[in-house]
């Protein structure tokens, strides 16, 4: 078996998110099938990814990777390469195929995730419609930047997720930051180790309430490590979300790397 | 009789371009249609442009003008653009609407179009595919820049234009410029007082000619003042072009400028 690592980008308006579900248009999907019929493989292969995103949401930087038993990987990969680039519809794109280093897990041995939010307070450009979301109210983006301060290390952070049974809250939230771009509309970027379900959207949301005066800063403080899930914080809506990067560390501790995230993944699992 | 100036912006992708042509969806029927709605009015009203855009460009900075017989002119302008914001579909966007200066016609008073054509060479970004054109080859922004120009001044553009009987192809070049984006893509810059029919598209195409070593500085640099329409070059796809900017004079000059134009028209358009 080798494994391939697949960079990747989409545009997520006509997809029901990453992961394939039954009679729906899934970026999983859509890739598996594709990939399937260019090497003329006997059954669909399995993707699997860095960061499943939700339906709508798009990706500039997704990372993913497959097992396959063929002969010569390099040449395999160099043919997956061209072929999906002219068989792959317009909202999903290749941007590269290469037979991954030993060790190389797209999911677990990834160090971090980054995505950005763009958002709109005034204008809405109509060319930016797909990827910009549109808030109502002035943002401070200084007093979102101060909010956001707030929220950053090792938090649990139940009081941003869809509840997932079983699954950890606990993440290390390292990078968020708003920025206000020449066009007038806010991007905000944010990292950390891992996100969990609707997490990103609901930061945002939640720091949306505080810029616009709706909140304060102590109400968004007070969040991290409270117990439930919150119901005064808004999920944006999916259009304005790209995963933008995914980091792993150099070559020779992916292995550690992988090992160390499946780990922790089962600790928490099981002491939850 | 009040003038109202009417700055907007729209995705061409799913208009078949701004002039109104019975049973098709086109910006200047959507907007007509919807600024007699809003106001209702008796009739559509009429809208002139400054930049009559072909089926799938794209604009920015769109100006258009109507004329309106109604009381409180400014309390109108303010209704407008109040109503239009939330009645117009996504794909269409009123920037702003005001009482024109005295002497204003988008059309005629317009000192110079700019436009921005934006293309890629390499890697096609899902989420630009609204806005970006993919070519062949890799562009040489240097020689792009170079063979641009040569074409700057004021030329009969008839090589590049698709004729129509009684219109002059003499055009003021004012700027016309490549630049790679942070982001890997191409963007070609144009500034012209006024464009003929499908001329940016056109030289966009001469110039991605020259840029990929398909043909040399010197063939594009002998194009304008020849004769009739060139066929060598590729009109090139419309997705890539938004109409950007239209410049006027100042108030005090509004009048002059457009009496100017519309000479210089019926002058060129009886020469011919």
């Amino acid at each position: 078996m080798t494994r391939f690592r697949i960079d990747l980008a989409y545009d997520g308006s006509d997809f029901h998110g990453w992961a394939a579900q039954p009679g729906l248009r899934t970026v999983q999907e859509e890739l598996e099938t594709w990939i399937g019929r260019v090497l003329r493989l006997p059954e669909r292969p399995l993707l699997v990814c860095a960061g499943r995103t939700d339906a709508g949401v798009h990706a500039r930087g997704q990372v993913a990777h497959l097992d396959l038993d063929l002969p010569d990987p390099e040449q395999v990969a160099s043919t997956l390469s061209h072929k999906l680039r002219l068989a792959l519809p317009a909202d999903v794109s290749v941007r590269r195929v290469a037979v991954a280093p030993a060790g190389f897990d797209a999911r677990f041995a990834a160090i971090w995730r980054r995505y950005a939010y763009r958002l709109t307070d005034g204008y809405a450009d109509p060319l930016d419609r797909l990827t910009t979301a549109f808030i109502r109210g002035r943002l401070d983006v200084a007093l979102v930047n101060t909010a956001a301060e707030s929220l950053l290390g090792l938090h649990d952070f139940a009081a941003f997720c869809r509840a997932r049974p079983g699954a950890t809250t606990i993440r290390q939230l390292q990078w968020l930051h708003a920025e206000r771009l020449p066009d007038g509309r806010v991007e905000i970027g944010v990292r950390a180790d891992a996100f969990c379900h609707s997490m990103v959207r609901s930061l945002v949301g939640g720091l949306v309430e505080v810029g616009t005066g709706r909140k304060g800063v102590e109400w968004l403080a007070g969040l991290p490590d409270s117990v439930g899930r919150c119901g005064e914080i808004r999920v944006m809506p999916a259009k304005g979300l790209v995963l933008e990067e995914v980091r792993y560390p150099p070559d020779d501790q992916l292995a550690n790397r992988a090992r160390e995230s499946r780990a922790m993944r089962s600790m928490t699992e099981e002491s939850m």
